[in-house]
């Protein structure tokens, strides 16, 4: 995953976009980047690292200019899976440079074509170098002094022809302005708002609506499947539809777990879909589980509070914060002559015994994905005292690859992956468990929304909105990321640590 | 504020020392040290900021030994006005460091005893400096080659007849082992445990039980106000009561909102004695506002959720989690040629609207300082579109300085200093407010701990469990930290930020 | 100045080109780069610093491949106005990299010309982002998917037709290998050699045939004017003269100031010249001073001991030592309320007083700039006890700027600018003094190397080989240079100081 | 080797104490600190690496204060063995710290003896530690409040009864001022000078008269051996001597190597000793090679060039430089899969060839230690074209180790242990060699100053002046040096190119 953010203002954006990342830090903590235009001249800084980390006060200083993009990144082959970081940067034509969110599916095809056809040399492993050169490669074929706005928005339609998968951007063009465009599904996401001062409106472009509203913009709305938004250097907004035939279908593990609840997604409140989650999976639990003898509902922290409040509430059981989060975590040292100690998930989460003891326990998480950590939860609980302990799962089981910019393991990693429910809870060691129905968690989604008619739900059922997914596409990846995963062990700790943060 | 752990182990302690710092960081954010013993030799590392990053990979190889001692620290004149940090050590007798939480009342005069009995010199502003030099005082004049257990013993009672104050601190004595002690009145917590292990038992002294835990060690009890515990290098453990007339009256404002809720202390949980602040608070709101029409009851994150949530049971009204906390804070930079932009409370806050528009809320903080943060709170909730916005909080009014270690504003400062609470009431702008009784929060943190009569409640009604605290020390400290205010005002408003962080 | 180096090996070069450019930092020392080519992929690591301070030990571990070029740089408009360091990349075509010595005199029209024919934006002021774009502008042109070394001499070829100027650069093409080329003029230095390994032979190029040394190349010859050098992945070295009219002129400068000693530049020894510099400016001195009486000769270290000690010889004077160099200078620190202590002279340079006391003392310079510094040494020697103190420049006056690439003042700057010697005598306050005839210098340097005809001499006589400088560019250089002087006045005395050491 | 610096001033040092250490930054590399006083108050920083490296803005921000003391250290068993730098501290009685520059003999047994008597624990294996304690506890001895010159100068007169070695040493007491001594044989340098402000006089103690000269001061004399020098706070300057039978004897190696050539040591100009030990030695050539075939004298930079240009002179043979030093040396980086070239010392040293090559060239080099970079330099003449290469050392054979602060190898390691100069001479392949006779030291470096009748010159000639040194202790010190050279060969290569730069 990655949050994109883009501004054009009237007095210089570097806090501004320094700040935006911060709230949407939590949709990449491994990278983050900024870069400006000023007056001709464009200025970059990214490095690895937290936002807070990665720019100094001379950074700042250095990042002049009114009208900016930035990124902050995941380690994920959806988003990069080399160790670069983002915004990337072109010359040619105009100094263009990118924000990205997603995955292109056919990414190695047009690596291959831009290289014959415009002999453009991509230097990472990443989809966002080839975006940008693709979308750079366009631009440059119309061999104009000066774009229009109208060129601009059919290098975008050409993208969409082009290119698969998911993808949400933000680019700069120099001497024009930025420009955020959404994949054909819009599966994922993208808003923009506007914000009066004296001089004028400024306007941004951001992955979540709370980077907005932190920030003191109001939500204009998301940028449509397929739609562009363009805002020139003057600060004036333009927008079209760019795709053929777009028909939305976010990715709906944003609602699940990635975006932060107090976002508007799609005109959805993530905050309100995983209260219904909440209540839907309640409405499960009482028509399977009808003599249940739960004492009380307990999240694992932090994002399944939302939606265990109200399954506690509809369930009319107590609902109690039984696990406290250790919010300040350090590294484990790996000493010469000393046997490395593994880092116990209770140096992450530790349990309120008072909570546990002699009771029968419903623990919640949003999502289980490699199921390990579910595990040794289940295990703190049962050491905490507690009587029999029940696993719930606000989503369906995970069984499939994400191939849209979600950082997943290889299916084979997936608990769920060739295993019935009964099977997963006889590994993770439950007394039973339950997980919501697919059809549950898009009435959820959806609410009254009732416009939002499809989703990508391929984690949950195989189906792949763009269509192109095929079994070898599937295959290559397995063996992809298994690969990674034996070379960058530690890496791939790193990630289940994130899942579950 | 701040936190305080000691070790001795059958293998390194380093990273045990560590991570359990990591799991008092919460104690204090602004600087970390630790020192280990091996084989005759000190290691110390300390420096300002969190602890993963003061300690980097070759800091540990240095702190070498199965011995150790640790600390995290705030910014306060209860622990330390200087930018020193801890632990501290003199080579003058043995070899001996200290870690130290707490503040000494009389620290002046004891310098300049020191120095004109021993001619030592404090070069801090730190009492933990003198407290260390007072014990090591006393230990060098018994002038032995090596020290006993009665020997270390008699230094503490020393200690308690010299020293008026709070403090709980862990000492490391070179060619010994540890010692961790706590005031007679045993204002500051502290607490012991150990760990079985092929290569014997290990032994833990920490400010709180909950750094036990994490670590895989079985709490044994509090250490007992007065009392001191021993641990030698061979892991051998001994106790001694080492005051006259020692009366438990522990810190009230540990529970209110400095210690971890997962953590128990003399006895109590600290989890539970918040479940039932709120319960209190809930009987107080039927009692004198029995016709009350709020909608919904909100927690100011993070502390207060726990009392919340059995407010809003009790009251059988509605708990929602309607404020979202940004958990990566960055800088505000300072531009040249651009005014400084005020970091709202909004970056670190973000209401979600749907839970205010149109409802009377009832928002609940554990305390309230200088209510700069609530007034702002509460015009958020109003901008969210709340109909009614009532304030309470889990304690009573705080109306005076903290000389025991906390760090706490002047009295001038303090919002409910000289004022009543319907003149607080219209500072903050809450259509009607509410705070504990101190009865009540002395009864919700008692609980059935009928052992437990006495409390240290001084910020709430000016009595000082050490019966010193004359009306000239108070103006003395007022001048001092107001004048630390002119001189020192971002570090003050880090502070701000950090007691409603 | 700046300093580049690229290596053809046949195991990796990371360690031989970081070597390379120690060997190397001499001409420059603002900043430093490398560029790797590892199978497809090119690896980049560049920071301002000297090269022990930009390259970490993860940075080497990122610098793989057997292929690649380095770059270290002077702040200067000939090299770089701007913090930006070197080698420059474009990803089209191919992905090429350019490390560059020198300076384009037409780099604006270039610059212009690139946005309108290719729409490439220099992101920079640097005349080397220029010079990669022309050139793979060039490159592009042809469309093709592999280039040839013909299609890569053409550009060159097309380099030399579009350009003025004095450079000297080396190329990373990806996919291809490296190239060498230097103008027509041969203005700036670049020589190549090779190493023989079991593996096969190795080819090195660089700015000065010291770094081969001390590698273990052998100089294979200078790369002459106009000509490029081309080196293949597989090893194969080609070579062509590109320019239509090629005439070696080289920067004089070089041989008195710029270059290590130990270097052959255009089959000239740079301390041979130094040595006959010397003795033909002791020529002049029996011819102008035929009844001198100075006891001793005394070299400004480290550059003019060379030419001052057959100086002594040839007038058959004692030559010592006087000065002592302060090898390790450190930072004045600007402290509040304190004023500045200007850095004196003396903390680089120390007189050993006896060596002063009651003599007539002929202090030797290579040459003088601003004299600035020339006036505080006179001054030291003075103070020193010395009798009376003659100053001798082993340089003509230094009257014009500098357009090809050397760190030079504004001419307003410039001591000798529009004054006499004897003006200049008054200023700097010697006894006496005297500057090396220009005709002199020349048939110093050129020794017996009768093919070496021209010169660039500009900086003395105010004639630029490339014919293109007029007055008008003078005078806009010019402004630029004293509005950099105003702005970044402490840069500036950097130079100076650099100019010095 | 260390260099040391007091100053007590009339406006904040930190600055002048900063330059100092530059300046005498030749005496060791390794790591730097300085402490001052302000008001009562002692700070401190200090770490390992260069001054310059060593102190960012915010440390000298810190180092307040009109008084202080610094050093510099070279990693060494006489200065300190472990990786701890200087000042040491203690803070009782009164804080006290120190810069020392020597080596105590009999460390141990008054380490031991601290224990014994004072309880006092040394933490680290420096001696330095053990000269402050011993310091310290006879001045706490006194008891007294506050304390005089007497009883500092009575406490100096206990070190020199006290303590065995060469140590030259500056200690600040808090409230009194600064204290430089000096051992009864004044084996180690130490002299102090005064600067007149407006504010009054200026004081400054200095290991070298250099430090003096570059900041201003006017050297007053050399602190006697066995004396010290006093300055209080309020800038009174006291002498004493403190010893009972002074006998200066001071280490002859400064002259011939450690010291900067524009010091005054004991009266003596190390220029002028340098200059001096060129002629004695063409007067042996003379005499041992009447019939010698030299064309050219070659010094191997930087110090001998002093020595070789008169030993040139003399003979009326050319001088060259010959060998041009590389000033800019980066790391070797050891990376996976790659073997670990060796540093070539070419890269330190490079010849030109044309003063070599056919010629008959005898080098010169201040002394000859363990012999690996004399042969190498000999193989460097050979392949640049030498016909005979002879090699020459300013300084006798070095046989025994140094016990007084000069970090010299286990004697098995130096080249001229049980070997005759033929032997030696075989091992670094010269076609003859010659050494300087003892005699002929001792005269060159005494020169006029007939006063001065005794040096240590233990490592040419196995007397130490400190008359303690047994065929044990030196045992005892060649197995310990031998340890660390197994444990640590990199820290050892180090040393060996220190020695040479």
């Amino acid at each position: 995953m990655c949050g994109v953010i883009g501004m054009v203002g009237k007095s210089p954006v570097n806090q501004a976009l320094y700040d935006g990342l911060t709230v949407l830090q939590h949709r990449g903590q491994d990278a983050a980047g900024i870069m400006t235009y000023d007056n001709g001249r464009l200025h970059l800084r990214k490095d690895n690292g937290l936002v807070r980390d990665v720019f100094s006060a001379e950074d700042m200083l250095q990042l002049r200019g009114n009208v900016g993009i930035g990124h902050c990144r995941y380690p994920t082959a959806g988003c990069s899976s080399s160790a670069e970081s983002q915004p990337f940067y072109v010359n040619s034509p105009y100094g263009i440079s990118i924000a990205h969110n997603g995955n292109l599916t056919n990414a190695s095809d047009i690596k291959r074509d831009l290289f014959l056809a415009d002999l453009r040399h991509i230097n990472t492993s990443s989809d966002s170098e080839v975006l940008l050169n693709a979308f750079a490669h366009k631009l440059g074929e119309l061999g104009k002094l000066r774009v229009s706005e109208t060129d601009i928005f059919d290098a975008v339609a050409n993208i969409h022809e082009r290119c698969r998968g998911g993808y949400a951007a933000i680019a700069m063009i120099n001497g024009y302005g930025i420009l955020g465009f959404r994949d054909p599904n819009g599966i994922r996401p993208l808003c923009y708002g506007s914000r009066d001062t004296d001089a004028g409106t400024e306007y941004m472009i951001a992955s979540e609506s709370v980077a907005l509203d932190v920030l003191g913009f109001t939500l204009i709305r998301d940028v449509a499947p397929g739609e562009a938004v363009l805002i020139d250097l003057q600060g004036n907004l333009y927008t079209r539809q760019c795709a053929a035939a777009p028909q939305l279908a976010p990715c709906i593990f944003e609602y699940v777990y990635l975006a932060r609840p107090d976002s508007m997604l799609d005109d959805v409140s993530v905050y309100k879909s995983r209260l219904r989650m909440g209540r839907t999976l309640a409405g499960k639990i009482r028509r399977e589980w009808a003599h249940h003898d739960i004492d009380v509902v307990i999240p694992i922290p932090d994002t399944s509070r939302t939606a265990a409040l109200d399954l506690a509430n509809d369930l009319n059981i107590l609902y109690r914060e039984g696990f406290i989060k250790n919010r300040y975590i350090g590294r484990t040292f790996i000493m010469p002559g000393q046997a490395v100690r593994k880092k116990s998930v209770r140096q992450k989460l530790n349990p309120i015994e008072l909570e546990f003891r002699g009771k029968n326990v419903l623990l919640l998480d949003d999502s289980i994905v490699r199921g390990t950590t579910s595990e040794q939860i289940i295990q703190m609980a049962r050491e905490a005292g507690a009587n029999k302990v029940f696993f719930a799962s606000a989503a369906p089981p995970v069984r499939y690859p994400n191939v849209y910019g979600i950082d997943m393991p290889a299916a084979q990693e997936l608990i769920a992956h060739n295993r019935s429910v009964e099977e997963i809870r006889a590994v993770i060691g439950a007394d039973d468990m339950i997980y919501q129905d697919l059809d549950d968690l898009v009435e959820a989604v959806r609410g009254k929304n009732t416009g939002l008619r499809e989703f990508d739900c391929s984690c949950f059922d195989g189906r792949y909105v763009t269509g192109d997914i095929t079994a070898e596409y599937l295959l290559a990846l397995e063996t992809e990321r298994a690969d990674a995963m034996r070379v960058g062990a530690p890496l791939q700790s790193n990630r289940l640590a994130g899942m579950n943060s």
